[in-house]
């Protein structure tokens, strides 16, 4: 086995060797015998208890079912080595036997010391990873690694498959969807019979985790796969042909989730070439999956990447809303529109997407990126759980009662239940599974605040440090105020203010301000001599206006637009003193120097740990966080130059920036 | 047969269907029957002659050989029906024999019309096309399509073979280097059994046209391919493994003129592994391949590609001259180094490299790219050989007697024979060969340049131009015009006073300003709100004094130093006035609205040939200029915005700069 079981290794905590538990368990399934067998994992790794299986009612653990409870829920009861775990269904049972073992760790005590009642029901009905994974192996803005799900156009079955299935149940997660959502190439067949038998295979390991299968299809499908000469929404032979395929897919994948598309974006075909809203192409697919349950998953990642960069008028960050705003209430039950968390993409700071706002009839998914592809790239580190957090706190004042993201995405706004959170996997076969060892507190992080959105970024950050690297108080601290520091220093060394895109073109990694300037992507910070930024208030794009009043009111004026979002929402001269006191320029100057230097001390503070850490992790730890430092100096010197240059303006305080 | 046959396509000048000519050659072997074919073919396209081969002495066409002329040299005695071509060896007989056709073609009479003495002798000794080929198929820095010497790792050998030998052959070339400097993968199998078969049928193609093959190796290949632990050129085991290996590759392909090497330059291997210097390792295969007549030919395009972009000290324009300058002297006789025109890399205008003056007892030749990386891509017209012929006049003050480029590379200046001109082919498997229709003229008039160095580009221009379209006056005019316009044209609404590299990074197409600012190239313009350019005078880099006293001082002192490459050895501000009388900045303005307003017209000009060109010609180009228009737009707008926004400074004429 050449890869880490991660935040599951079980370390032992004290040793219990030669006890017997028992457990009975009155749930019946594959999905409840593995929540027995976890804990047989668990106790023997945690204690060196062997744990039996039992049809007696005295046993040391009792897994119950309450049919009155939500079915992905439980209740646990532990005292003097009893322990019930009373759930509403298998899901619930083996979240519960996840959440014991989390707690056992969390305490550090013995088996027979934990005095708990604990309690969970899913803030999100859907809870999902998206892996960009393609079937050539690579993976699309993967940082760690090749696929482990694809390899030379074949599917992957193996033990690590098992592996990631653990891990993804074990922090709630609930659907999975496999694949790219750009479709290209081989990954067409997926929904054909040459790839059934292993996809099936695939399927049956995630179900009995708990975890629902999905596939992302092209919606050119019937032209690619079935030799139409349309995939028009309205043209009933394409509704045929979809309905047909459903039949044949669920006929060989039982229980499959649904499909998920990327139309109409970046390239990929959509209902658009035929006149069609996006609202006639999901629900095409939604009514030819429906008679087997099947959902559809559409994404709203959708503008015109042909953008004239001379043009100041048109706004990609317009362009979600401008597409499906207007068709609120146009979309199947059975249709789920996936929204980015910010109307950009995945920048280290942007706005929440206004269309959180806008849709009142729709079902909706919160999206967001745990592959760092802005954000580090899982060479620098980037936790990003608090950053989600904000975003699932902010109000859109779209509704009387409950009106935040979590809300809304949620279903408690609007009584939705085909809805949720989903992420962007940063999942590979390195051996970490993350590249960076400290990035899988994203994907450990996600899991947790998809199915409990009422958690702190820290509060899941100690979890996560407890359970991966055991109780050892100067690693627990010393990463949690890095993880805890991680985010708002890569935002101090990067794009300012909300700006956004000062990255290399393509890979997205590095220092380039004009890098995304003069491109058709409609991503520009507009820097003169002067000052810099992007007028999207009513004098300049509208974008404000895409909010309701109350959030329109606070970006549109600049005494209320908060610091971190004055060049997303203003151009603003350099000189232009922000609320902190600073002038912009002096801001971009300060806060360059401070990140860097943070990212230099993160090193430091790490190569203090070497003698508490495994030395493959402290290895891995040590060579990211060098480079860390030395590329933090890199944009440090390339933004502040940047600036510089093109204001005249120096450093109030005298420091280095090269001429 | 899906290709053209560009400048050979012979049409018919004036009807004399029936009439048989006899031709007695003198010379035997096969290139000297390659002559007769080629004048059959010829007079049969031009003027349906039939030719007949005689013994008889009465012949209408005698080719006779003088043993104490040039092997390559011909005259050529045309009278009245009569003609006779002497030459000094098969090779001249076949030039003479394309001379011959070009000179009907260019008076457009018929054959007993022709009265004419001609004479040819080669200025260069080699002249050589560089193809970057890869095994795969691919081309580096290719434009016009895959290669017609590899694909999927196999060597194709085809009538595509014949044509191009036949069109190198007809302008001169005497040297080809079949596969990409950049050798990796298959092509380190190059000299090894797998291929010398199919190469075999190669070289034989192109010596039965007068033309020497070489192969491009790896400098590290007694370990790629050997299994050596070490590639060391101080290693007696390295000198035994390439002389093994010499032995067996000339025992396969008796003839081949040698290998080509780039080595420790982007990335390849060299002697500096070794700490060996590049004359180590070029000897160490001079000595391999001397006992078979090969030549070594050794790239000088070596510098540091780690740069960092704060160091203001290093300058990337320097390295050549740094390296190879104080080897001068320690070159073995049978090896050459291939000097690229200026000392960057193939920008659109750059001062001549110092090199060509440092080096005294060295072979030197001269590299230029018919490819158009930096000029085009052969989707804009960019014709280069005025810009080359201006490199060969450039004199360096380096000797007594004569001390241009071209006396220098061609062997005049220190008496070298192993040397000459070298270009990087723009050919590929499109129809036409080289992308767009125009760019052939590149293709043909580096050959004819390198031939014969006293011809002008214009001169050039209306040879291609008359054998490509034949004589139609207007499409001579209009044509001969947007080439001789183009190179200027290009230079205009690019990068300015020869500050190059403003293009995107990796591809190199399409403006960029910053695309190589902060990168680790060498390659910066260092534009603040002030000014712009590099300062490389002996209070900056130090540059300028690489060069001989003459010019050293002429580049250093802004009064003599050319507007054109203002930017390249000095900073200036943006209201420092050149020359022009223009401001640096009005400059770059008015140039960029100049040479854009001029790709328009160029499409006008071409709109106005449509009647009078094959349609397939006239779509091709038609395309290509729409597309040069509308780029040329972009170029403008982001050079102009760029610096419109970076000083603050409008136009003068108030013309349109996007804010």
């Amino acid at each position: 086995m050449n890869y880490t079981k991660c935040w599951l290794e079980y370390p032992r905590i004290c040793d219990e060797t030669g006890k017997t538990l028992t457990a009975a368990c009155l749930l019946t399934g594959t999905v409840a015998w593995r929540a027995v067998e976890e804990l047989r994992l668990g106790l023997e790794g945690l204690y060196g208890l062997t744990l039996e299986t039992t049809a007696e009612q005295t046993a040391d653990i009792t897994l119950d079912c309450d049919p009155r409870m939500h079915p992905e829920g439980y209740n646990i009861r532990v005292y003097q080595g009893r322990c019930t775990i009373v759930s509403g269904g298998e899901r619930g049972a083996l979240y519960g036997a996840f959440a014991l073992l989390r707690q056992l760790q969390m305490e550090q005590c013995a088996w027979e010391e934990l005095t708990w009642e604990g309690k969970g029901r899913p803030a999100n009905p859907m809870r999902v990873l998206n892996h960009w994974d393609d079937l050539d192996g690579s993976i699309e803005r993967g940082y760690a690694g090749q696929s482990f799900f694809f390899r030379d156009n074949e599917v992957l079955v193996n033990d690590r498959t098992v592996a990631y299935a653990r891990l993804a149940a074990s922090v709630g997660v609930n659907c999975v969807v496999l694949n790219n959502v750009n479709v290209r190439g081989a990954a067409n067949q997926l929904i054909s019979r040459r790839y059934y038998e292993p996809l099936r295979e695939i399927q049956k390991i995630l179900a009995s985790y708990g975890i629902t299968m999905y596939l992302c299809v092209n919606f050119a499908a019937p032209m690619e796969l079935g030799g139409l000469d349309s995939a028009d929404p309205c043209d009933d032979r394409v509704l045929q042909w979809w309905k047909d395929k459903a039949s044949e897919v669920w006929g060989s994948l039982p229980g499959l989730g649904g499909f998920m598309v990327k139309a109409d974006s970046e390239g990929q075909p959509g209902p658009s070439a035929y006149g069609r809203t996006h609202a006639d192409g999901a629900n095409l697919l939604g009514e030819a999956v429906a008679p087997y349950g099947g959902k559809v998953i559409w994404r709203c990642f959708v503008y015109n990447c042909q953008q004239d960069w001379r043009d100041t008028k048109t706004d990609r960050a317009k362009a979600g809303y401008d597409f499906f705003a207007p068709l609120d209430g146009k979309f199947r039950d059975n249709v789920v529109l996936q929204i980015k968390n910010g109307p950009m993409d995945f920048q280290v700071r942007e706005p929440v997407s206004p269309l959180f706002g806008g849709l009142k009839h729709t079902n909706m998914m919160l999206e967001v990126q745990v592959a760092q592809e802005y954000t580090g790239q899982q060479r620098h580190v980037c936790y990003l759980i608090p950053w989600f957090r904000q975003v699932l706190n902010q109000d859109m004042h779209c509704c009387e009662g409950p009106s935040t993201v979590a809300d809304l995405v949620s279903g408690r706004s609007y009584g939705n239940t085909c809805c949720g959170m989903a992420a962007v996997a940063n999942t590979g076969d390195d051996p970490n599974w993350t590249g960076h060892d400290l990035a899988a507190a994203n994907l450990y992080g996600f899991g947790r605040l998809a199915y409990d959105t009422t958690l702190t970024g820290e509060e899941i950050a100690k979890e996560w440090l407890r359970l991966t690297f055991g109780k050892t108080p100067l690693v627990e601290e010393t990463l949690l105020h890095i993880l805890m520091a991680s985010w708002p220093v890569y935002e101090s060394y990067t794009a300012p203010l909300g700006i956004g895109w000062m990255v290399n073109p393509n890979h997205h990694y590095g220092p380039n301000v004009d890098g995304y300037e003069y491109a058709r992507w409609g991503t520009y910070h507009r820097a003169d001599h002067k000052g810099l930024g992007v007028d999207r208030t009513s004098s300049g794009t509208g974008y404000c206006s895409q909010y309701t009043p109350e959030l329109a009111a606070e970006y549109e004026n600049l005494e209320t637009c908060p610091d971190e979002l004055a060049l997303f929402f203003h151009h603003l001269d350099y000189t232009y003193r922000l609320k902190s006191g600073k002038t912009v320029l002096q801001h971009i100057y300060d806060t360059h120097f401070d990140g860097a230097e943070q990212a230099a001390a993160f090193l430091t503070l790490v190569e203090g740990l070497e003698p508490l850490l495994p030395q493959p992790v402290y290895q891995r730890l040590h060579e990211r966080f060098r480079h860390q430092k030395e590329h933090s100096c890199e944009w440090r010197d390339v933004i502040n130059t940047y600036f510089f240059r093109k204001s005249g303006i120096p450093d109030a305080q005298g420091r280095t920036i090269y001429p």
